[in-house]
């Protein structure tokens, strides 16, 4: 009979292709948050409506450093939420990196997914482990609930926050309650679209 | 039998010594809120606590902003809990503008604030209404719950937020449920102390 832990293992080696080489140096290790938020720190309205992301004119398609996020990015993890929200977008998948999505209900990936998306479920540390030792270190965390959780364990590294001057009033937050404070630093803040104030942080470690 | 309205403001004119100048031009009128929130949106931590507020080392005395904002106010209106939480501060009376204080507990000003602090209670137009007739256009809206009421009922014209890098995880927040959403534009957004990001939003009006 195998431990929780080496069953979760086992069944996710079961789960996913052959990955990336192998890499041990986790230093590189990082979760990363890139994310929209209202002034007043929702990330979807009430009835989870994104159409305040709309509000803002874009003419020349300026990317707000997602490109290079992403390009600095070796997969996704995300909730089961935000992955279903993705698929429902009537836009081709738009990842180019593997996608983990955390899931206790799914059993399978979607037949079209199969090769871009896998199946991750357990503590958030074993699967990082898992993930990590797939060659994937630098993580793109995303969903609102998964942010939520990494957060209230001390796991997010680094945040590229994007707020829309709009306040919503209510909605989902991005922010939840945390036992103990955390300290950021800024990297660098700047305006995109002469509307959005975006900031970069990470979190400070090893200190006080 | 006076209507609740008349009452009010012969209860306030009683109230308040002679003031300044009538002026009609309310088109100048407008409450401005300028404060400190945490990353995840706290004005306070979880007892109250601002240490937070000094953990950025200011060298050089940088006022922020704060001297060229007070330049532009006319009268400070802050909420009782906030005027006696700055009567608690060992400090000397720090404004040099009449501060209007909502309470529907006080019955008096302490003696020693007499001339420079005066209560006020009702409904917040009406509240407005007198101000702005004593002369007072400009108004610095202090104070949670009071800024929180504020933006509720829609009277919040421009904000200077001034964001400091750690999730507080709980307390005190700056931002509370809407009715509906509040469109803002942003004036601009800077780095302060090389740590603090200041954006100063201004509402949209009489936009679709």
């Amino acid at each position: 009979m195998f431990t929780p832990v080496l069953s979760l293992l086992l069944m996710l080696y079961r789960k996913f292709p052959a990955g990336a080489p192998l890499s041990t140096d986790l230093m590189q290790a990082n979760n990363r948050v890139y994310i929209a938020t209202s002034l007043d720190g929702f990330i979807s309205d009430r009835n989870g409506g994104l159409a305040w992301l709309d509000s803002v004119e874009n003419p020349e398609g300026d990317d707000m450093g997602y490109g290079n996020f992403m390009a600095n990015t070796d997969a996704l993890l995300m909730g089961r939420t935000t992955f279903e929200t993705v698929c429902g977008f009537d836009v081709e998948w738009p990842y180019t990196k593997p996608v983990y999505v955390l899931s206790n209900s799914l059993t399978k990936v979607p037949a079209e997914y199969e090769g871009k998306v896998w199946l991750v479920k357990g503590k958030l540390p074993e699967v990082l482990q898992y993930i990590h030792e797939r060659g994937h270190l630098s993580l793109y965390i995303d969903g609102g609930q998964t942010i939520t959780n990494f957060l209230a364990q001390g796991l997010i590294d680094e945040m590229i926050l994007t707020v829309f001057p709009v306040l919503l009033g209510g909605g989902h937050p991005l922010f939840g309650d945390l036992p103990v404070a955390q300290d950021f630093e800024l990297v660098n803040s700047k305006v995109c679209l002469g509307k959005l104030v975006q900031s970069h942080y990470r979190r400070k470690t090893g200190r006080p």
